[in-house]
């Protein structure tokens, strides 16, 4: 009952902040969002390349962050203030800092190959860190630094409603999967994907698309998704599809490492990466369809 | 002498395609270059991942040059024919792609971890294939697609100059360097970085600068480089600099993998990934330099 209470005051509290920055402005937009990545891109880190700071890991967290947040502010400026698009390539400074950082950490030039079960593996520790400070910037803070574009509408004017709208077509997939994946899928389990995630069945997955189709109707019904109904289905269908993809992604990165949550942020929860795991594939789909095939 | 006879041919061909290409326009340049950093994105998997096509290698390799071109052609289109920069939004389509088949890539969900010599490692092979695609996208394509952004002069007009300027100082680099390593670094033998290039000395290293810095003055002299004096060595000294890290980046590379060369498509020059290690950590910085604080 207590871990219900906490689970839902701390699920409330991030909804309030999510949906109140987006509303509130765009400062406040890259605020909540910047910090929000830059948790989430530490927790990738810190399943990917482990918390411990041994082997330069200090410093490859810090120019992973800097990146990060040099992509998603530079991103910001030119879709918020009309900087010129050329300004997203001081982020490459602090890609390439990583490169040249790499050769200062000791052991990382090791080269060393084992024979372990007939399997062959490399017992440095060192190389493998740094493709994954590479993947935290395409994986999280990519995503996270695109929302910035679908935040002004066609004259230029800051309309946080289709991130808005999103979002909610996203948790509608959430609770739609929920709901009948939770008593259809209990009764007649077809499962979508048992390797990575044993608990999700094709009747949650078509629980969420219809949830995510009818949101997105509902939405625009009520005025705050400015698309035609053809394209706002297209939408819902989309981030239904992308989000289970994205669900199942981070899954299985979890899995590959061992881990049960990304993080323990919020409380009940586990951490940002969990929240926005849907979220880090749909988004940049659903922007692309919205951005070129939209009417 | 056969060697030598074979080696010369192949350096001369590669040099006339280079510069040949970059002169003839727009389109020649978008062909050849394109074609090479297609092979250096395979050579950087081939040295990563492995040239074994078990485990999704196939799927992971065509989804990575899809990737790769298309960042590439469509910063080409941006910059050549104006197109909108968010077309550049499209090469994330086959990322996502990436993210998606190693959901169904065999042994990527396997977690294994074991003890070998007290040292932890995993031996699942999966999971460690698919951040190395993302670095071939960064550390690889991504150089090659921001070379499209200094071939406009500022009226808009094609002028290959700038990109053929930087490339020969880049030569000069390493002319220098092997005109004064072989000789004073050889006699006095200041070495630049053992653990990975034991052969680098800095002799060598101000061997390289001189001649880069002075190429740059002579090419700002005939009319060539369009910079005012300060910039021109500003550019020179930038890339003989991170010219030598792009170097020393790709021999921790391949020294971590137990490679010597990247490749074998230049008779006895290796590979294009070997050509280029260079320019993949110096032309991003000259450009960013160029761009923002050259007058």
């Amino acid at each position: 009952m207590k871990n219900f209470i906490i689970r839902t005051l701390s699920g409330l509290a991030f909804t309030v902040l999510v949906i109140g920055s987006i509303l509130y402005g765009p400062v406040a937009f890259a605020v909540v969002f910047g910090t929000i990545m830059t948790i989430a891109v530490s927790e990738y880190l810190n399943i990917t390349v482990g918390k411990s700071n041994a082997g330069g890991n200090i410093l490859l967290r810090a120019l992973t962050i800097v990146a990060s947040l040099s992509l998603f502010v530079n991103v910001f400026l030119v879709a918020a203030y009309g900087f010129d698009p050329l300004y997203i390539l001081f982020a490459i400074l602090p890609v390439l800092g990583i490169f040249i950082s790499n050769l200062y950490v000791k052991g990382f030039n090791v080269h060393d190959i084992k024979e372990v079960d007939g399997v062959t593996v490399r017992t440095s520790n060192g190389y493998e860190s740094h493709p994954f400070a590479l993947g935290a910037l395409v994986y999280v803070a990519l995503p996270f630094s695109l929302m910035s574009i679908v935040l002004y509408d066609k004259t230029g004017v800051y309309d946080g409603n289709l991130l808005l709208c999103m979002m909610v077509m996203l948790w509608c997939t959430d609770v739609g999967a929920y709901l009948l994946g939770s008593t259809l899928g209990q009764m007649f389990g077809h499962r979508l994907f048992p390797s990575i995630s044993p608990k999700k069945s094709w009747e949650g997955f078509f629980g969420g698309l219809v949830c995510s189709v009818a949101g997105a109707v509902v939405l625009r019904g009520v005025g705050l998704l400015e698309l035609n109904l053809a394209d706002a289905i297209a939408v819902g269908v989309i981030i239904c599809i992308f989000g289970v993809l994205g669900d199942l992604v981070e899954s299985q990165l979890k899995r590959n490492f061992g881990v049960k949550d990304s993080g323990k942020i919020m409380p009940g929860h586990g951490g940002m990466l969990d929240r926005f795991d849907g979220a880090l594939l749909a988004f940049p789909v659903a922007i692309v369809y919205i951005i070129f095939f939209a009417a």
